[in-house]
């Protein structure tokens, strides 16, 4: 605490995310990467980036890339907008759209960053608990006063709401911004893209963290109405002109065209979280219906907490959230086979 | 105008950067970039970071960078932080240390992003005239109420204040937070981070876009008191948890280590810009005495924006500025000698 502090940073609430070892031998599930590498084209694309233009500023617009993702969508340029991952995206969202005296909705177990977001802009929310289930509560996400934000799927639970839910929830909320946050929706949910041209309230924002195997280069985008995206432009360009570097464009650029490659890579996580969920099963855990790149998993005959520790000890990370109504469960990120296997031999030899 | 926009958006007056054309076989000196590439260490860094390590988050703490940072700045670690551009650290710095209830003060011809953030966390500014040689007044940069603002050397006019100056300005601001934007001091003016172990409300900001061929990387840091710097991580870490992507880190980090090349870049920028000096002013043009890597320019004979127009008209970029107290001048960056030779040649041949 330092007298300097602004009442914001006194507020600030900051997050917290999952650890990011140094260490090469382990193996890593603890912030939901994807376990296959990048589009090789997006490598090149990348390796081509680095030239002596490095020295001068990237387009403040990222006109290429906005056309890229616009045909892609099936949107307009002007539908859509770029950012330093979708954290950024997200963040400057809270600020273009969300006011400091009108109250939104979150799910109460949701990206524990809406909260953080929440404090650091001033701006009064109500969480609304999960049902019974886990799921989301549709019906407690309508008719709020300032907006409504919520993933799909959501995290940590990795459950997902049908497009009729969510477009309910956008219907329910005409003056206000919904904001559907699609970090995950490439693993298996229904995108809300399409709901954008109908309703000038939604924003959908997506990351090419986990589907496109870029988490290392921050890459993420918002598409919506006109109005609303033409609302962060505002801010970020009230913020800083150029926010995705030369490099970053360039790689979100190759990988959004490369969808060849990236079907195998989603169909194989996949695949492998489905066996792996029928193993964990089979040990008794109880494992949500995940639509993500992660699984939600209570285990049953060991704590959570030592589950966690005891795989750390292993060289294995996994998340564990000590947090109101988390702490039986943990969130285990979808590896590669090879990987998964080791986890699963590890969990078997503790219970 | 949309009617989902926020107060903040609506009040927005987003900055408007130096145009970024995209044909390559123009004279670019509208943006103060480094007319030579990057230390091929860096870039040589940057390409062996484009590996499949991609699929993983950068670190969200970025320690290493920051050793190198503490180390050639003669700091601990814990005094440095670092950003997506020095508009970024600035943007958080502006959220960090300065109150919505209390002015603060800057140049009034200055950076022109410094007034775009307080228009976005709605903090009361007063513009402080410079003194009629256009240098800025010291005197009138004391006893703020909430903080202060500059850039030494200062933009657009590229004067520099002395150190006792600077610290001058430190001493009367105890309360307050004085943030010294030193973009442009490898170029030739003196920097005040020795003062930032001896006051505690002194932040010191320098960017790798400049001095280092960066600018498509997007790399700033800050130098101050712990107290400050965790201030900033706060904010940093409630927005975005990793602002610096995989490439931007290595590049920073073997940069920074490269003084054997970037003492000869510079001293190469250095030599161009004094003999242009003297060619402008051989035209009878006003020109600064300018301490950064651009020139500020009053012409004589031709009217500022005439000159810009019919420079771009040949494919030669420079800066005019149509605000009040700007538009009698033209602000030049330094490139080549084989692009300065071209620039003076055209304006021979105009005036």
């Amino acid at each position: 605490m330092s007298k300097f502090w602004s009442r914001t940073v006194q507020e600030a609430e900051p997050y917290v995310p999952g650890e990011q070892p140094t260490e090469t031998d382990i193996i890593k599930l603890n912030t939901n990467e994807n376990p296959y590498p990048p589009s090789p084209k997006a490598i090149q694309a990348m390796e081509d980036s680095i030239t002596s233009d490095l020295r001068k500023y990237p387009s403040p617009t990222a006109e290429r890339l906005k056309a890229i993702i616009a045909e892609r969508e099936h949107v307009t340029s002007d539908q859509v907008f770029v950012g330093n991952g979708s954290d950024e995206v997200l963040a400057f969202a809270f600020q273009a759209f969300f006011e400091p005296d009108q109250t939104i909705k979150m799910p109460a177990i949701t990206y524990s960053f809406y909260p953080v977001y929440a404090n650091l802009y001033d701006i009064p929310f109500e969480q609304v608990p999960l049902n019974d289930d886990l799921s989301i509560q549709v019906d407690g996400l309508k008719q709020s006063v300032g907006g409504v934000i919520f993933p799909n799927p959501n995290a940590p639970t990795g459950l997902a709401l049908s497009l009729s839910d969510v477009e309910s929830i956008v219907q329910a909320n005409p003056a206000q911004v919904v904001i559907v946050d699609e970090a995950y929706v490439e693993f298996g949910a229904e995108s809300a893209v399409a709901l954008t041209t109908q309703y000038p309230n939604l924003l959908v924002t997506k990351t090419l963290s986990k589907s496109h195997a870029l988490a290392g280069m921050r890459i993420g985008y918002a598409i919506g109405h006109t109005g609303l995206i033409e609302g962060l432009e505002r801010i970020k360009n009230s913020f800083n002109s150029y926010t995705m570097n030369r490099v970053s464009l360039a790689g979100a650029e190759e990988a959004l065209a490369d969808d060849a490659y990236y079907d195998q890579v989603l169909s194989d996580i996949v695949v492998t979280r489905d066996w792996v969920t029928e193993r964990l099963k089979g040990l008794g855990f109880w494992v949500s219906n995940s639509k993500a790149n992660f699984l939600f998993v209570q285990p049953v005959g060991i704590e959570a907490d030592v589950l966690y520790n005891e795989l750390k000890a292993q060289g294995i990370y996994i998340r564990y959230f000590n947090k109101p109504g988390l702490t039986g469960f943990v969130r285990i990120s979808i590896g590669t086979d090879d990987e998964m296997t080791k986890l699963i031999d590890a969990i078997e030899n503790m219970v």
